[in-house]
């Protein structure tokens, strides 16, 4: 194991992130893995109410439960392209159909435009007649604070929650106070306090980093559906998992917390040359499945 | 769900905990539930290099794979009696056999006597010819605490390891800094921070309430196996529980936490009367089963 989180390292290292902001989102998007799609996948563009987004679909997945996926990329980047085989992966996985959310990013579209297409996503699947006990929400590293989010203006609304929520690395303190902040700043290859306090500003464009929409480790989390979390032990964002894991069960919500050792953040991404990836992605994908009804046939 | 826990919660206002210690320690050995033990289950006491011991084996089980398990009560109560029927049951969802250790109890017997015995149990099974691989340690409440106590004294003696480590709402910090204590005061039914205190006082006799063997959340974790934890909701010692998993997490171990929304402390013992408390044994033996070697046969 150790030695293909030390090839991922040495790969990172080798495509240091841009300061473009272009040049960002392209070296995200090509960490995308087109190869790692399997044939049978079938993929659907898709107008959730005004959000691109794509459904896909796995042989064996029951089309009568959905899994809404928003990717990561700090607000400013990531896209249908850099985490189609992840979403895919995941789906076949929980055996049910994905939609993933290409949700407006910042700076061209500060918060709360992402969470506004984040809820209008979720109520699309809600129109195409799925039940929300077959709806898992879910997301990675900004998309997991946003999927969060998401599910808490849903509940302010009185809309029907999902059946459960899966987050991978969450962002979900844009104040930025977790102590892994600085105790993991050197384990970490990808995500560091700087570049955090970059990303938050463009997202908030001028908003209170406590809000809870846009930093739900401070919401009130009472009423929330089974969440599974999990989070890599080499992530400055752990104490972002650890605290939102006793914010969320400490409010009475179901809580799988999973800490993977020598992982990093957003893991998964990685899972074609990664067996903590492909095992990372099978725990979710049981955890959605086991929390999904199944599909009412009658 | 909700009616069976406000029942147990009925039971124990119908029986406080009495100040005199002989009146403590009845009381919790009547918590025991001998009616709870299927007829299928082989008990047999045994002495563990000095330390009293007692079997279990289902008839499913693997005799080849052992759970060793210390009970709850604070260092100063809980015995064989008193959870026989959770360690039985938790051995046979682990298809595994099971050790129950009746370590030496404070105040006659403050630290570390309890930790000696853990770890000469521990010992014991391994000269049975059980392989480390094949041996979970688990506990409850101050079992936990004790269990992990015990894996770092292993750790530091350089004996090989157990497999995994199972630890039930676990009481880790005898210094009591965990901040659920004040906000779960009025949500948890039997563990208030005074209580804690006596406990603390008669088990350290003297000792330093940060010492890493009395109060494993401070120590230096690494290297431990793979860890489950469980903790409701309502419980001081929910942050003991979400600390350890940070602390664990941080340190490189495989870590996963469980909240269980609305259960109290130990719940499991309950388990007669209460769903949540079967589908907690269910989850730590699947634990347990998934993470021991299957018995070499060669």
């Amino acid at each position: 194991m150790g030695t293909e989180i030390e090839a991922v390292r040495d790969a990172l290292r080798a495509l240091p992130r841009p300061a473009d902001l272009a040049a960002r989102r392209a070296r995200l998007d090509g960490l995308g893995r087109p190869d790692a799609l399997p044939p049978d996948t079938r993929v659907t563009p898709v107008d959730a109410d005004g959000v691109p987004g794509e459904w896909t679909l796995c042989p064996d997945a029951d089309p009568g439960r959905v899994l809404v996926f928003l990717h990561g990329g700090g607000y400013m980047a990531g896209s249908l392209d850099s985490h189609r085989h992840v979403v895919a992966r995941a789906g076949r996985q929980a055996r049910a159909r994905t939609l993933a959310l290409a949700y407006r990013l910042a700076p061209e579209h500060p918060f709360p435009a992402a969470l506004e297409d984040a809820v209008a996503g979720y109520r699309f699947v809600l129109k195409q007649g799925i039940a929300p006990e077959r709806i898992a929400l879910s997301g990675e590293s900004a998309g997991g604070g946003l999927a969060l989010a998401a599910a808490l203006r849903l509940r302010a609304a009185g809309d029907p929650l999902p059946g459960c929520l899966w987050l991978a690395s969450p962002w979900v303190d844009l104040a930025l106070r977790g102590g892994s902040l600085r105790t993991k700043a050197a384990a970490d290859p990808l995500i560091q306090r700087l570049y955090l306090a970059e990303l938050a500003a463009a997202y908030l464009g001028g908003a209170d980093p406590e809000d809870p929409l846009a930093s739900p480790l401070y919401a009130d989390l009472v009423g929330l559906p089974p969440m599974l979390i999990q989070v890599g032990s080499d992530e400055t964002l752990l104490d972002d998992a650890v605290r939102l894991a006793g914010a969320a069960g400490s409010a009475g919500v179901d809580v799988t917390l999973r800490i993977w050792p020598a992982m990093i953040h957003a893991w998964h991404l990685f899972f074609p040359q990664l067996a903590e990836g492909r095992a990372a992605l099978a725990e979710a994908g049981n955890f959605v499945d086991a929390h999904l009804a199944p599909e009412d046939r009658a």
